[in-house]
């Protein structure tokens, strides 16, 4: 079954914008079974999108439009599937209140100008979409042998809609016509500490495309996932399918992998903390403050499990403070500064352990060395970090030298010291 | 004149990699005038080059192609365009040396595959290439109204043939047609702290298609980003071109503008601090810590500007912290417990002005009540923050409900943090 992805937006077209949907949406299609064959973006124009939508419907069964569903006079995708497929747009009360019912929740009257997000092309089903104003659209053409997916092009809101409602709808039509065994199965493993070409190393033959079942490899932020996808009629007999191939992973990989399915490191590692009733503080140097977010993030709001966090531009603005308010050591006035004691493993474990005691908690965690955006921008190469790891059993303490784009580096950094914790806390 | 982006490759249609050249193609092709009119993707197939390439051909008078010049057999660019336009491949002897002395030089036989990248359709021209083996393509078709440029895909490779060599073809060819007036041109206006459509409200009439300059309104995480898009012949008569519309929106939008260009809310006000030489420390409760990422991440390494950051899961920590270590008042025994001391405004302003003492910094920020993702899944409502910021004229409080999708929302609510302090830091 042959796929389109169309992508609509003059702020796409004009090379305002990177469309990172399409990517996104090419890999899922893939997954149940769709290839993709084309991907088209348009400008807001209704007649391009007129042709680019009957275009498409000549050639392929399955299409993904994004952008255009937005309550403003640019935003032309419902109109021009109803003029492709000669339609006509109906109001969906049932729509229309759950979006004057998202204005209410925000305290405002919704703007007559939303009304339109509520119309759709008839024949078409409501695709609902929990985060936002627009609902998707889910319209069959060509006496239901083609199939259009039209959803916003917020990533947030098209990813969920994706998830909740389109994958199931999609699965039963690419079933329907009869080309499939059994319901596509995932299962997902996830790994930290390693690049992707040295997962193919350690792991040869398993991204063959002959391969059943199918595993993909994809990196996102320093993350790998190796997602295996097969056909099976119930999750037993998946397991069974894909229990030789889990080995395979498990063997090659080790203490690499951290978990499956949705598991970030932040929630495994969270877990640890829950499980252990044990917990944690932060000291975070340089240009971000990701451990913070990621730990509090994950665990809830009366957990005690996150103590606290600080965060410091340098080193001597850490020192300073951890010697003023905390037991931060070798307190005497002929110290070396900082930028020198930064050189030594020592001063490294001094500090997690200030941190540990300063807060109250089982592990002082400190990560130093995020570049900010000016050091990233005259660098192309790769910065020193320190982390560091203070618990009842002593301190450990890391030097790596890490980089990578500059969208990804600092949450890049921030998962090695997330990681330190996760093997250390296990 | 309008133009086409066309891409060819398994490895983009399938989602195995992210496209980032057509975007890069489609700002430059905006550069020398040149509309564009569409992106097309298509995976390495003979019929499918072919059809998109005369397709193109139909719509548009410019049509960049990248990809599908390689040696090998899935390297189908050069034979697609010989077919689409019933032209003979013809070897360029000139280039055929160019590469042979290319692996000479990295002490290499050529491979026999690579004599096909010295293959020309008939009527087209070479653009040289000097960092790869694979020459690009420039050959005019329809009776010379309609231009191909058929480049690498390799992102170096072709940004520097684009730059050498089919920048200034192009400019030559956009003029003689003599449909142009002026390159075009864009400037960009931000904003934060209102919806789409409440711009519109504020700015009917702004985004009509027929008005000229042309403005285009996208929102990304909270930011209103305003593009006035127009052709002219210079900066000069660009900015004289748009000064009504700068006006307009100016006066529609009055304090809710942060800047123009590439500006963001915290580069504006790093900006004000490095400017004013005052400094910022902030405290954040809740499951984020946004905003020392921002300002760390924007300010020099030794900038003094960002003095440091605290972060807490709840109001209960922060609490105890500040009464242990900071000059937070009432300390008494009797004192009622934080949760209730945050309902009033007071507490807000002693917290705030509390964490501008303890850093000894010039504003003290506050930004409290990040759901945690534990809350956020639990709720698709809104979430109350407070908003509190000390400087040496007072402390000023205010609280918000906020509401978005989770993977946007922590980001949106430190937003409306930055944004006090640009207010009160101008």
């Amino acid at each position: 079954m042959l796929g389109e992805v169309i992508s609509i937006g003059d702020e796409l077209s004009s090379g305002q914008r990177l469309d990172t949907n399409t990517q996104w949406l090419s890999q899922r299609l893939a997954e149940v079974g769709v290839s993709v064959l084309r991907h088209t973006t348009i400008a807001d124009d209704l007649d391009a999108c007129v042709a680019a939508f009957r275009n498409a419907a000549q050639s392929c069964q399955v299409i993904v439009v994004t952008g255009g569903l937005g309550p403003t006079e640019d935003d032309l995708t419902r109109q021009a599937l109803a003029a492709a497929f000669h339609r006509e747009l109906e109001l969906d009360t049932d729509s229309l209140t759950k979006i004057q019912r998202m204005f209410e929740e925000r305290g405002r009257e919704m703007p007559a100008s939303n009304r339109v997000q509520a119309m759709f092309p008839s024949g078409s089903a409501v695709v609902p979409n929990d985060y936002g104003t627009a609902p998707g659209i889910d319209l069959p053409v060509n006496d239901n042998q083609c199939r259009f997916f039209a959803l916003p092009g917020v990533p947030a809101e098209m990813k969920q809609m994706w998830e909740q409602t389109v994958v199931s709808s999609l699965d039963a039509f690419v079933n329907k016509t009869g080309q499939s065994a059994g319901a596509l199965h995932f299962h997902t493993m996830k790994a930290f500490g390693i690049g992707e070409s040295d997962v193919e190393l350690r792991l040869p033959g398993l991204i063959s495309r002959d391969r059943d079942p199918k595993v993909g490899i994809t990196v996102s932020r320093a993350t790998i996932t190796l997602r295996i996808a097969g056909r099976a009629d119930s999750d037993e007999s998946f397991a069974k399918l894909i229990a030789p191939t889990v080995a395979e992973i498990e063997n090659g990989l080790g203490d690499l992998l951290f978990g499956t399915g949705n598991d970030r490191l932040e929630t495994v590692v969270a877990q640890h903390l829950l499980s252990q009733q044990t917990s944690v503080a932060t000291l975070e140097i340089g240009g971000a403050s990701f451990l913070g977010d990621c730990l509090a993030n994950v665990l809830g709001k009366s957990d005690d499990n996150y103590r606290g966090g600080l965060c410091f531009r340098n080193v001597d603005q850490a020192d300073n403070y951890l010697r003023k308010f905390a037991s931060l050591r070798n307190q005497s006035t002929e110290r070396p500064n900082a930028a020198t004691l930064s050189q030594t493993a020592e001063y490294w474990t001094d500090l997690c352990t200030a941190v540990r005691e300063h807060f109250d908690a089982d592990y002082g965690l400190v990560v130093a060395g995020y570049p900010g955006e000016t050091e990233m921008a005259s660098s192309n190469g790769t910065f020193p970090v320190n982390i560091a790891l203070a618990s009842d059993s002593g301190a450990h303490h890391e030097t790596r030298n890490l980089g990578g784009h500059p969208d990804v580096l600092p949450s890049r950094i921030a998962k090695f010291g997330l990681d330190a914790l996760r093997r250390f806390s296990k």
